[in-house]
């Protein structure tokens, strides 16, 4: 009997008794474990200890008292032009991207710590890839308010947030980088091929092999693969239009796109990802890679005449995978980083260091990844302007203009600058979804992400926006800086001068679009030598190729301009005299998937 | 007219032009890459250079004079007594170990380099976790002998072989190392959770998750996983014998299990893998198992009564997992190791190194750990004989003896001899499949191995063998000692001085045990703390768990004996004075699958 009653006091004190992890007690990436009404923290390796990991060990302190805040990094590296030009060409460049690799990789867990399918580490978050993989664990279920125990019972619906602060007004071009219509497209393209939602199984869940692997050219299944494969001499399926190559007809090669109805049989593509027959800018990427693909076949061939069409399609492969690194890492990144410090890949700089070689998608790399603020709302190709509608599933206008004149367009008109208010009409209910996806996920907030990526919280919503109405608006919304949602804090987050994107993109994002690329197994001391590409002429195209090189060597002459900005001596199109103001859809919308765009 | 004479006259010479790679030239683990009639070696990052990669660098010959040769080490760890009881008992015993785990990891490829679905390097090696890797790529497919260019043109038949090298005359115990039969058993339940071969894909593919994952017990899917689940407090079915603990019946847990169809009802068991109803060595293994599952349940649920069925059975796992790994590294592998230097696992010598927390099986790993010698052809349990017809599908005689009874006998009975001549009637077919997929996966000679991992190739068969009538008969077989086939080599090698194994197995499969082992995740810097296993309670499980505490603290007392090795004060069972000389089958044999036993 005395038992029975010692059950029945003690059953409401551990039902009822209050998770303390709820307010997110420990710092320094602690981990938090319950105990009844109290807590733990494991400050294993965070160098910090304390009830919540908040004492920093002897090294810990002397590390954060030389290193520089990330102003005075930015500082420095918009600054002292002629000090870095003396840097970027002298040896001293190895060293200084040494430690810029392995200050952003370190940030990254590898093996994965949380995936998307429990609050803590189990042996599928290592095991099974079905689930993205997460950052931070989410917010405990049963807290008081929904980012934990600060911030408004209730949140705004997506919907207000999304036309608050989100919206396009009229659509601001990025004037900071002049960044191309062709980088945007060049993003869509490249991050497809990691970010791919699993929606049928829920937003944490992915169909992904979480790599750069060239799957939206050569198709996520080896069964795809087969489909678009000729089976000669390595090469792609492909289609002549006017004495150029373009990827075949869905008649040609019967794998799975998603055409709306109304895409007449001839106007419907293969390609390796299956939204890519959507827009213009995919298929140009579609399309030149597919080129470059074929063309690297013929050179192989060449070199190993004994080779088979297995072998030439396989290193063809490793050879695109290895292309695309350069171009992301030195150009692409490059251009979206800005700074006076040149970035290049040189995957040698790890080889010394503790490094993984095997990558996970993180869906908070996902997230902050939709770039809608970079889609114009128009496009501008040798005088005619198309509005979206006319430009969606149209990829005729590229057999019309010609590629090589759509390529120059694009890389002559002005994206949309990264940042709040800037998401045209037809793209507003990506982030509508987002939002949902993020408190499906039960995203931790803002200033929880800030922390984990070493940055120091905002105390005010007037420091996270550096605009008044704007932080009324966040502060009516939310009701603590603590309790903003991280995706709407990474969209509206003040810009990094210079930079194209946001400090919290850079801070976190780095680490998990460097850290994978690096970790691609194309970079790891066993498979970076000239035999896995064939010989010294692969490993050459994968150390050297450029944007222009992939471009000008697939193109019917003349090659014009390719370029991820708008060049300062060139009269960008796209700007506002060009533009009308856009408040309202003009169509039905629904371009994107949507993961985004 | 001129190009097409040109063109004919080029053909014959690239399709006749001989390939030189056939010969494996290249040394030190150079690739070669055929260029017509001639070839190149890819010597990055070997160490070597020159036109096969035999010329050391500087450092390589630094440290090829300061290295001891195998034969010194074999001499040092097995004398030297005191100074090795010294080293164990001292702070250097980590120095000593982290060298080691360094030393034997290092001869890993990781990521992969080779897998069984291409001849050389591919996006698939990396990716498609449903082939086997491989330590070297196949014998080229146009070679003038089976193993290259050496040797006879056509094997003898791998009846012939295994009939004259592996069939066991006469049961050879192994008082070397007094090897118990629980330890033949723990090796077959451990392997067969990564050994998967997927035979109806072919020899080369595997249904593994490539990792100690505890897949036996817990079912390799989801699906069998939540057959295998109670669904309350974490715990794993089960049901109740004689007041003790087994697995649940195929009723209560319909999961799909190999029985014959003279197995009644009442004896089909549900169990991780479908093989483990098969012998009641395997039955003991999986009940201890189960049984230390619910147990740890029981102890988390105490210290976490918040947690829900799902995150104790998750953290239950991850428990097991470490205790698996505490056991087999410093129980297991120190028992087959022998030497006087006592190995054991602590993850964080690692941390500092640069090491690959993922893992790949590979098929030179699956094929030598074939280890039938071990088997014995009779079972001695409390004064009863078993023959193996009356052991197989037999797991009524543990209720019947008492699973405390099954244990101790299994500890007392002395297991088979690794080596030659050794393999009983009933599991001599799996030796002649082995062979017979070895030669399907065109698997390079053993000398070739031998150079992979650093061991200086056999010059003679007498060398290799060590006994001059097998010597011959090899010689008869194969005609060059460049020619043997690895698996026949494997088995039939001299021991390696105070241990169970020979040379080439320590060399070859210590890397990738070891390997495997430390590559796992919950190794890894940021798994590898209190709170990833539910807190310093179950840390210390993990930390500490021996043989014997996982056997005593699951079953009724008294614990009799349990161990690897039949203690020296005891009287071994199964020795040659209770054993029959088993020349033929004595049943329709079949009690192991096609992967071993």
């Amino acid at each position: 009997m005395d038992f029975v009653y010692l059950a029945f006091l003690l059953i409401p004190a551990i039902v009822f008794a209050e998770n303390q992890c709820r307010s997110f007690p420990c710092q320094n990436r602690g981990v938090c474990m319950r105990e009844g009404d109290s807590y733990t923290c494991d400050c294993t390796r965070t160098g910090y200890y304390g009830q919540n990991c908040e004492t920093p060990e002897f090294w810990t302190k002397v590390k954060a008292a030389i290193k520089p805040s990330a102003e005075t990094i930015d500082y420095l590296r918009n600054n002292l032009k002629w000090f870095w030009y003396g840097i970027n060409n002298s040896p001293l460049r190895k060293v200084v991207m040494r430690a810029f690799y392995k200050a952003v990789t370190s940030k990254v867990d590898s093996p994965p710590l949380y995936h998307t399918g429990h609050d803590y580490t189990t042996w599928d978050t290592y095991s099974d890839w079905s689930y993205y993989t997460r950052a931070l664990p989410p917010v405990p279920a049963d807290c008081p308010t929904p980012m934990g125990t600060k911030g408004r019972k209730e949140l705004p619906s997506p919907e207000y947030l999304a036309q608050t602060f989100l919206a396009r007004r009229r659509f601001i071009p990025d004037m900071r980088r002049r960044t191309s219509v062709l980088l945007g497209f060049m993003a869509q393209h490249f991050t497809h091929q990691f970010f791919k939602t699993d929606y049928k199984k829920g937003p944490g869940r992915t169909w992904s092999n979480h790599a750069v692997d060239m799957s939206h050219v050569y198709g996520e299944t080896t069964e795809r693969q087969h489909q678009l494969r000729t089976f000669q001499d390595g090469k792609l399926k492909h289609q002549w239009v006017d004495g150029e190559v373009y990827p075949p007809s869905l008649q040609d090669a019967p794998v799975h796109m998603t055409y709306p109805p109304n895409v007449p049989e001839e106007k419907r593509f293969a390609i390796g990802h299956e939204f890519f027959g959507m827009l213009p800018g995919l298929f140009v990427w579609a399309t030149v890679w597919l080129r470059e693909h074929n063309r690297v076949c013929d050179v192989m061939k060449e070199l190993h005449p004994d080779w088979d069409d297995e072998r030439l399609f396989q290193t063809a492969r490793l050879i695109l995978i290895g292309e695309k690194i350069k171009i992301v890492v030195d150009e692409y990144i490059q251009h979206l980083a800005g700074s006076n410090v040149q970035l290049f890949w040189d995957p040698e700089l790890l080889f010394e260091e503790r490094f993984q070689y095997q990558n996970r998608i993180v869906v908070e790399f996902n997230h902050p990844y939709h770039w809608h603020p970079l889609m114009p709302d128009q496009f501008h190709i040798n005088g005619t302007t198309y509005d979206m509608e006319d430009f969606l599933y149209n990829n005729d206008l590229i057999f019309k203009h010609g590629f090589n004149v759509t390529v120059d367009a694009m890389s002559r008109q002005i994206a949309g600058q990264f940042g709040p208010k800037n998401i045209g009409a037809v793209n507003l209910k990506v982030a509508v979804e987002t939002i949902k996806r993020g408190r499906e996920l039960r995203m931790q907030p803002l200033n929880e992400y800030r922390k984990r990526f070493v940055t120091p919280p905002y105390k005010t919503f007037q420091e996270l926006t550096g605009d008044e109405e704007i932080a009324a608006q966040l502060e009516e919304a939310y009701g603590d800086i603590d309790a903003v949602e991280p995706y709407v804090g990474w969209l509206i987050e003040k810009p990094v001068p210079g930079n194209v994107l946001s400090r919290m993109f850079l801070q976190m994002a780095s680490p998990f679009s460097f850290g994978g690329v690096l970790a691609n197994p194309i970079c790891s001391p066993g498979w970076w030598k000239p035999s896995t590409f064939g010989g010294e002429v692969g490993f050459n195209l994968v150390k050297t190729t450029t944007l222009k090189d992939l471009f000008c060597r697939n193109m019917n002459e003349p090659c014009g301009l390719v370029s991820f900005a708008v060049p300062e001596n060139v009269e960008p199109t796209g700007l506002h005299e060009d533009v009308e103001p856009t408040g309202s859809p003009k169509g039905e919308g629904g371009f994107c998937d949507k993961d985004g765009c």
